[in-house]
C-alpha cells in the first residue's frame, strides 16, 4: 500500500501556515501499515491540484488531500477532483441538510456561500464532518501501483518486510479529501477514513499503542528504553516529543491479530517495565484525564492557586468533561497583592512571590478555603521579563497540600527550559505529576 | 520566477518530524518575487529524489533541496543531482580542507564517512556552510518555465498579473541543495542564497499583511469584503481560519517595493472599511496582546471569574509578558458553592448556574473585589454533559462588569457551536471581544 499526502493552499505553499497536518497524517498511515511515498503542497490553484492529484494517483494506491474544502471562492479541491474525474459536481441532499441543520440550531441563516460545500464529484461518496461545514470527498482516480510496487524502489518504511503482506494489483487509487484545518482533519480521519484504509491495506496486521510520559528528557528515556528502540525491531518502539511530553509509538506488524495483539502487549510490558510511573498513560489519555481518573478512584479533589500560569492549571484540570466531580475551586492571585488579600498569604514581601514559603501558604489556603482534598499552587518567572540573577526564568515554585495529616505540604523548585509559554505549559504540567505521584503514593522520582 | 521547494528525509515522509524548513523558504522566496508552485518531500531513497528533482525541475526556474547532505549512507542528495545531471561526483578540495580544519581546531580526527560531504557533481559549484559539515551544492538543471509560463497555468499565485515581470527565457532550472538542519539551511540560504535568486528574479517586489478577525463566520467575512476576494486581483485578499480567527492574508505584487507597499496599504484600508473594528490586529497581534495593549493605554485593568472556562479566559489575558499591568485577580468558581462563597453569588440555585444573572453578579463582585476596573465572567455548558432541553452544549452566558458609572453591567446569551474544547475557547475569546469592544467605546456588533 503505497501513499501519497497533498496539502492544498496558499497559506501553506506561501509558508504563512507551518503544515503540520501532513505529518500527523504520515504517522497514521504508517501505523496501518502504508509506505508514505511523498508529501506535496500546491496553492489554491484548480490547474494545480489537478496536476497534482493526477501525477500523485499514478504512484500510489492511497491519496489524502487536505485543504481547499471551504466554502469561499479560492477553495478548489472538489472543483479539481471532479475535473480529473472528468465528472461533474451533484448535490449531496444529505449534507445540505446536515448543514442546514447546523445553522438553525445556532439560530444563524446559512450563508449562500456555503452551499458549495454540499457539492461532491459524481461518483464519489460524502464524508461526514462532525466538526464543522466542510465535508470530505471519498473517490476512486484511476491510478494505483501496489501490483508493481516490489521493484519500484518507493518503500520509505525502511524497517519493515511487506512482501508477504503485498495485496494484488490495485483497481485503482483511492482519494480521500479532507478538511485542512487540523481538528475537524483529524475527526475525520480517525473516524472515517482510517478504517477504510486499514482494510484497502488487506491482511497486514499492525496493532498500535502510544505510551505517554512526562518529567524525562528524550534522551534519558530512550537511554532507558535500549534495546527496545533499535531499528528493525518488530514490534518498534520510537519516540516522539510534544508539549514536553515525550510519547512511544509502540507498532507491531505480523502476519495475524493475534500474533500482533500479543507482540505488542509484550513490548508494551517492557516499557512499562524499563520506566515504571514515568509513564502515565496511553494513546488518548492526557495527564488532565489520568490525573482526573484516579481523584474520581479516590473519592478526592483538587483546588489551585495561580501564579505565573494565570490559570492555566485550572484550565487542564477541567479540560475533561465530568470534571467538577473533582475540581470547585481555584484562585488566579497573579499580583502579589492578591496573593494577601483572596488567600492570606503573609510576608510575601520578604519571602518573595517567587518561593517555597509562598506557594505553600498559597497551597494551605486553597485547600482550608475550597474544602478539597489537595490544592496545588504555582508561583514562577515566565519570562521574559521579571528575572534576577538568583531567579533566572524558568524558575519556579509548585507546592502540593493534602488534607490528609501524615505528610505535610510538599514544595518543590524547579527550573523549566524554554519561553514563556514553555515554562507556563511545563508548570501546570508539573503541578499535576507531582499530584499523581502523590496519588499513586510514589515519591516524585524527578 | 516559479520556484519549487524539495524537502528530503524519512523522518519527514514518516511524520516523525514536521516540515519547517518549507515554510520559511516559502516565505523567504515569496518576499523576492517568486511564485511558490510547489513543496514536495520524499524520503531518503535516492531514486525518489531523483524523479522529484527531474520531475520539478521541469516546472519551476528555481530548486530548492533541502536534506540528503549528511555524512551516512541514507544521505543521498548530492548522488541523486549528479545522476540527474548525468555526470560523476568530483572532489571539492576546499571544503575537504575546511572541514579538515573544523575538526582540527576541536581536537577531533575526522571520521572517514565525512569525506563524502565534500564530493560534488562534476559542473556544480560548492556553498559554504559556517554552522556545520554538510557544504551546499549550486548547479542548472536542463527545465525551467519563465519563457514559457504564460500559458503554462503553473503559477499558485493566481491573482497576480506577472507578465511585465517575468525575464526572458530560462537558461535551465537553477538548482540549490542546502543542509537539513533548519539552524544551517537558514544561515547557508540568507547568506549565498537568497541574494542570487534575487538577481535572477529581477525586480518583482511582494509586500504582504494579515489581519485578524473574530466574531463573524469565514463565509460572513468575505461576503463582506465582496469584490476585494475576487480572483485574479491584485493585490489579493484569502482568508483562513484557525481558532475561530478568520484571517484575511492581503498580498501584493508590483514591479517595485513603492508601489507594492502602497498598493498594499489601499487595499489593506479597503479591508478596514468593509469590516470595521471586526479586524482587531495584524500578523503578530493576538486577541490577548491587543486587549493588553488597550488596556495599558488607558491605564485601566481587568478581573476574571470564570466557570466554564475554568481558567481559559485568565491564562490568554496572562499570556503576554508584562500582564501583571492589567491583570491581578482572577477566580475559577467552578462549583455552584464556590460561586457563592468566594464571590457571594446569591440565588445560583434559583436563577441557575448558566443565566445571565449569576454571570452579572459573578461579574460584579470580582470587579469590586479586585479593584480592578473591568471584570468579565462567564458561565456556560460546555458539554458534553450537563445539558437541557432549554440549555443545549454551547449555551454560555458571559457579562462585563465596569467600575464607571455611565453604563451598567452588560450580560450577553451566546450558542457557540463545536465541542467542550471549542465552547470555552470560543467563550473566552468572546469575552475579551466584549471587553475590547467596550474599550473602543463600540457596541457590541453580533
Amino acid at each position: 500500500m503505497v501513499a501519497i499526502i497533498l496539502s492544498v493552499g496558499d497559506e501553506l505553499v506561501l509558508g504563512q501556515t507551518v503544515d503540520t497536518n501532513s505529518a500527523w497524517l504520515s504517522q497514521q498511515l504508517a501505523a496501518v501499515g502504508c509506505d508514505i511515498a511523498a508529501h506535496a503542497t500546491v496553492g489554491d490553484d484548480q490547474r494545480a491540484v489537478e496536476h497534482a492529484i493526477a501525477e500523485s494517483a499514478g504512484r500510489c494506491d492511497v491519496l489524502i488531500v487536505s485543504g481547499g474544502l471551504g466554502p469561499t471562492e479560492d477553495d478548489l479541491t472538489r472543483q479539481a477532483i471532479a475535473a480529473v474525474m472528468k465528472v461533474d459536481l451533484i448535490l449531496s441532499e444529505e449534507w445540505l441538510a446536515t448543514m442546514q441543520g447546523f445553522f438553525d440550531k445556532i439560530g444563524r441563516t446559512m450563508p449562500e456561500s456555503n452551499k458549495i460545500q454540499a457539492m461532491i464529484p459524481r461518483g464519489s461518496k460524502m464524508i461526514f464532518n462532525t466538526c464543522g461545514t466542510a465535508a470530505g470527498i471519498e473517490a476512486t482516480i484511476s491510478g494505483g501501483v501496489s501490483g508493481q510496487r516490489t521493484g519500484a524502489g518507493k518503500s520509505t518504511t525502511p524497517n519493515a518486510d511487506h512482501s508477504p503482506l503485498t495485496p494484488g494489483p490495485s483497481a485503482g487509487c483511492v482519494l480521500f479529501a479532507v478538511p485542512g484545518v487540523p481538528k475537524e482533519m483529524k475527526a475525520m480521519f480517525a473516524r472515517d477514513v482510517l478504517p477504510h484504509i486499514e482494510k484497502l491495506a488487506g491482511g497486514a496486521a499492525i496493532r498500535s499503542r502510544t505510551l505517554h510520559t512526562f518529567g524525562l528528557g528524550e534522551s534519558t528515556v530512550a537511554e532507558r528504553l535500549g534495546e527496545l528502540m533499535k531499528r528493525g525491531r518488530n514490534p518498534s518502539v520510537g519516540t516522539t516529543v510534544s508539549g514536553g511530553v515525550v510519547s512511544l509509538r509502540v507498532n507491531a506488524r505480523f502476519e495475524s491479530v493475534e500474533r500482533s495483539t500479543r507482540e505488542l502487549q509484550n513490548t508494551v510490558d517492557a516499557c512499562h517495565a524499563a520506566l515504571g510511573d514515568v509513564i502515565y498513560g496511553q494513546d488518548e489519555d492526557t495527564l488532565p484525564s489520568v490525573v482526573g481518573r484516579l481523584l474520581i478512584k479516590k473519592g478526592s479533589s483538587v483546588a489551585t492557586a495561580e501564579s505565573c500560569t494565570g490559570g492555566l492549571l485550572a484550565k487542564y484540570l477541567t479540560d475533561a468533561a465530568g470534571s467538577s466531580a473533582y475540581f470547585t475551586h481555584g484562585w488566579i492571585t497573579y499580583a502579589d497583592r492578591a496573593k494577601g488579600q483572596l488567600l492570606g498569604v503573609q510576608n510575601v514581601e520578604q519571602n518573595g512571590a517567587v518561593s517555597a514559603e509562598t506557594v505553600r501558604q498559597m497551597s494551605q489556603s486553597a485547600m482550608k478555603e475550597s474544602g478539597s482534598t489537595y490544592a496545588l499552587a504555582i508561583s514562577g518567572i515566565a519570562g521574559p521579563t521579571g528575572a534576577t540573577p538568583e531567579k533566572p526564568v524558568g524558575t519556579v515554585y509548585i507546592a502540593l497540600a493534602a488534607a490528609e495529616g501524615w505528610q505535610s505540604v510538599e514544595a518543590r523548585h524547579f527550573l523549566f527550559p524554554g519561553d514563556r509559554e514553555m515554562v507556563r505549559d511545563r508548570s501546570a504540567k508539573m503541578a499535576m505529576t507531582m499530584l499523581r505521584y502523590r496519588l499513586l503514593g510514589t515519591p516524585l522520582p524527578f
